[in-house]
């Protein structure tokens, strides 16, 4: 069974129990076991990770290079963590950002994302459901990439 | 049955003949047909317009203003129409944004998307097949929407 | 009976029924009507026209250049259509900007009016009385002009 | 009968002397007295006031701050005065701003008014007439705002 | 017979009576017939296109897409047109850009051209010989673009 | 017994009269009269001015060049009084800046206070309370600075 | 006993060993006792915390988010920490933010605070004793807060 | 006796007390009457002032607008005053602009002076001994304007 | 016979040399050659000159002022050289500038041509062909200009 | 013996595996194994350290703070790490900042290194020779500092 | 006696013959010989040098590095040559700069003098007097310098 | 045996007299020396060159372009020179810059280096010794370049 990583990022642990209206009342854990629940449905394993620091998803991120893909809420980091943009460059593996929000909504952040550039996509502003379109679309991504590859034997 | 609006904008008919390693090798017909399709399996129906005129995407999206939602791929409009924003504020219908390619890879343009601030979510990235991701999300955001008003009264 | 055009820009036909609390009740039929009436009782007759597309705006100015002057709500052009700058300097007639909200007040787009430098005045945050004061601002400066073009004699 | 400010910021008072082919040949009593007549017509006492000093201003309206409204040219003051800014914020009065020459023209200064966002409309480039349409205007934001407490009851 | 394209943006049909002193006093017409007799001389059709509408002119370059190039005067579009970007881009033809006034001496617009950057050449300043230079130009390049590809079989 | 000034700038005689949730139900003179008996109890004198003018701020700073320090609220003037600034360094006493709300929320001023680089320290967003606290780091300060000039005998 | 957090980011455990002209001589442990006795003093049980890691402060302040305020120093994390800013924003707890030299009489860095705009207010300027003030700051926020909470039964 | 205006702007009246390393050691007084011998002995009379307030020096320069020039170091004004700068525009009278240190060696203001571009010229650098020089400056300017006119005769 | 100036700037000795799918295979030699053959066709004698030295293209076009027109391809000084500016402002004579490459294509370089706001025409992107177009457009402007000094008479 | 701290930032441990063809074939091992011979050849232990956390590489520096040395290659950290940065400042150790890539090349990021200001010197492009030259600059460094405090004696 | 430098920049050599209104009418050896004189009567020799190389104008300083002072007019080398910046500083010669026409009245140019900043004085606008103004500036300079030095000993 | 080019741009011939606390006490002459020493040991000859004047850098640079490799201290030409970066790019020779002292600690340019994107490296601030690293980097690139090519036989 291949496996996919799905990393969210700082503060996202708090899902559910901060401003409901905009971020929707999942808790990480339910938004983790529902898209493991799709992703099993289409034969994959989902690996999932949170944290506050930036260097340990970097080290997640690198320990787990082999997967076949990730889906990432960067959280703040989207505004400047480009050292988990490099760790995304450099691990090879493609990468879909999500995010609950309509970030390009809020006129709080000047920086857009940094790690955009290196997604082969973005979702952002379906709430919950946007994990599930991210995950998807990745999927998506993964079977024509396999489709290639075997029509270039 | 219930009325979904597909916009696409100006260079976007020649969809399939140009760049095809960019933006794919399917043709507007054949994205429009496999939308709809998508769109009836779930009790929709799509109403299709591609048009390299600003002034006739407003006039057709204000003629059809009743219409549930609507999925846009601005093309080239995206930098800069503040009159298609304006229209999508007005006529009051939750829209989606989609790109066929990653546009925040792309150095090119300096301004990033005029419309996405009106609209609920953004897709970028993932081909033909971000149509059916962009069509996927707003039915789910619909239905949100109509729970809620359900459980309003 | 002499020639005023009344222009309005992209979206201005919805007026009436998009956020009330900002852009007033009036329909634009009945603001056409209240300024057609004005402008009658000192002599004028005035011209009207709307349309979401800024090159039939132009085509319009182009076809009635030989009115003596403009009262134009540009509305979204407002912020980029250097083409309706350029027809307004080329056909060489006074034409007063107006805006029914105060834009000054708006965060919501950074770029001012690009039309304002080929323009004789501006008229912003009055409401559907703005077009009023348009008018009368528009009429006081051709009777100027033409005291003027007498004395010269 | 009511009572409505009419405030002109610093050099004003050399109007009629300075640069008769743009900012006219009245000076600035002539001015005053037309709007006043103005004014007296719809009812109406103007209470009128120039100075080249910012505080001195402040003054006067914070002294007068029990007035039905404010017309205001604040001169070289547009520019940079946060000061008068926060005062008309803080007597909360309905205040026009009027221009004699049309500041959107002149590329001279690059900061544009910083006084427009506190006021309920902005009036420029019809010269002396200006201030009799600041008056109208101002008269009906007056009228429509006690037809709207009247119907508040 | 082989074709080139002649396209002008907004408010060129007004040329020879808008600014002779700027814009020459040639007609669009007189400018049309002269490039037309000097690329038949050369064994090329010109087939000429106005319009003050963005819209109209992708429509007819798409629909013209087999020309063997164009010369193309964006008018005011030259600041803000990516959708006219884009439509060159798309249909893979040589393009020239001409301007009749040296644009880069006019202070007035901020925005350089942001359809040179898909454009061959760019030639300004000349008035309305510019538009022979450009089909010169233009010629000058299908004949080496041919020798090229004789020379590679 | 050691005096210590009290400056505020324009505007500010009308707190506890505008916008009490931002700035407090206190009046001027209750917060002078407050800050005077802190001041007393450690046996400073305080000497309160309020102006509407930056002339006579500047003027009363220069008057009283020999007080032990300053505690000023510069309201409006925070964001561009190049004067106060060069004052405050010219009389070459300790100031302290104070502001009853977090001017750093608000993103209505996009310059930062031009007074800061002069003072010792900056306290903001805690009410009226701000003037004990700028009260209490002002003396602090001077009695460190004692301290630091006897320890050098 | 209620509970205050007093947090300190990067490089604040070398206080009192590095430049003291510019941070003093105390070092983080005597600052944390002197702001730990100040707190009981007045009923409050001080947690303190340093660490040189974002991920860390953040881990800290979720853990303890039913704590009554924050005291926080964010070191460098003050121009780019946007996960610490979104961490405050999301346990809901009144922060201070407290720098110990006047921040912005350094001209070294660009960016001011992005934390501040979460915070109730700012000190900066009063070496240690600045923590003190904050304190102060915080407590008289608090009662403020209790008594209008207590006005509201 | 013809009459020149000796102007200077805020804490100007400081000077020979603060930093005379870089503001040399006479006082306003000495310098006055140093440049007042210097015009005399050329046929000049001085008219010496000084404010700390921008409304008073507009006023005194407004009420001796028959002079035939003036000198001006309008301080801290040079930075933001655009209602000096209008005001010299409108008395029409040839200005000066001295500054005692060399301005453009200070990094501190960014923006340079406001007021130099309707100054006729601007010295600045060499302490005190700039305003004898600005007045051989502006005398030579009137000679050369009498001349000027004398030779249109 | 009359003579026109073609000058070259710094490493355009390289030609030929140096990126040939650029900048071509010709020398510049080859292109001197040919550019004065079709001088000499039309009556014009051709004085070439090229510099690694902006004093020396400077010492050159002030020693040949007397010329009828400049061809200049200013290579790298294009950027910064407001010297060469000055001096084709100062000679007072016509100058076409022309690039080989289509530098606005470049995103290398951020600040576009200094020296164009001096020069008559501009021509971009035509290879070495440019030079043969340039001086086209040149002597076009001879004729017209000689024609308009003829019909003053 | 004498000890030099050699840091390494996040991903550089995976150089080797990354685009071998801009970082070179070399592991961090490796490298770390050449440059601690060559330290050892000159008499210095060399202590190394690589980390994806930005926290664990000031606790390192810190932890270490008596060494003679740092060279640091901060990775991604180079364009937003003011904690590191505030780190190498306090520690007071001489650094050198080491890019395996020319960064300056690189038009990916715009933020230049926000830590070299505090190095002694910086050295990009060569590869992994980089890190030895490095090493010979500080080792240069630290004999000259020996040299001067032994003169000083 | 003592030894002047006057260096004048590119073009100034056509000073008399290029836009009089604006340059005046003298000649650069008129002008040259009118400080000359000036200088000798108060005892010292003017060494006067031109070049429309930069290069040459650095060695010029260089072999004279003994003088007492330089009068630079640097003429369009003002906006750009830190070379000729780094030169004056390097040869610790007191420079002023001098500028006939009033350089911060032309918008041209968006760089100020990039050599003002090591200049102990500058003057504008003043014409061919200009000169003779920085002369006395200089030489006022030295006579302090010298009887600082005197005092001191 | 084989070249290598030193190359010093402007006022580095002053090295050894001016600010020796930043630049060191070595002239050129011992620099050079030094170099050239260090070179010929390991079998390459250094071709030195100085000169203040970026036309003479160019042409040096072009008549020995069958160098090796280039060592380059650009001066001030580093932050204007675009002419000997296309120069450097045009020879196609390796070329590494050095700097004295650590470029990017001073504040006073704005510009970073305009040829460093053309170079394979970039060393600054190791004084003198830099040069000796610049030509070991560079020697290192060579060897390298050596074995890739050849490899690829």
């Amino acid at each position: 069974m291949e496996e996919i990583l799905l990393v969210n990022g700082p503060n996202l642990n708090m899902l559910g129990t901060r401003q409901p209206e905009v971020y929707g009342s999942m808790t990480l854990p339910d938004i983790e076991k529902m898209v493991t629940l799709a992703a099993k449905k289409q034969g994959y394993t989902l690996k999932c990770f949170q944290s506050n620091s930036e260097g340990k998803i970097i080290d997640f991120m690198q320990q787990h290079a082999s997967a076949l893909g990730v889906i990432i809420n960067p959280g703040a980091f989207t505004h400047y963590s480009y050292a988990i943009r490099d760790c995304i460059k450099s691990i090879n593996t493609p990468a879909v950002e999500v995010h609950i929000s309509a970030i390009y909504q809020r006129e709080e952040f000047r920086h857009t994302s940094v790690i955009a550039p290196v997604c082969i996509g973005q979702i952002s502003g379906f709430g919950d459901f946007g994990y599930l379109l991210a995950l998807q679309g990745l999927i998506d991504y993964l079977c024509r990439e396999e489709q290639d590859s075997d029509s270039d034997k």
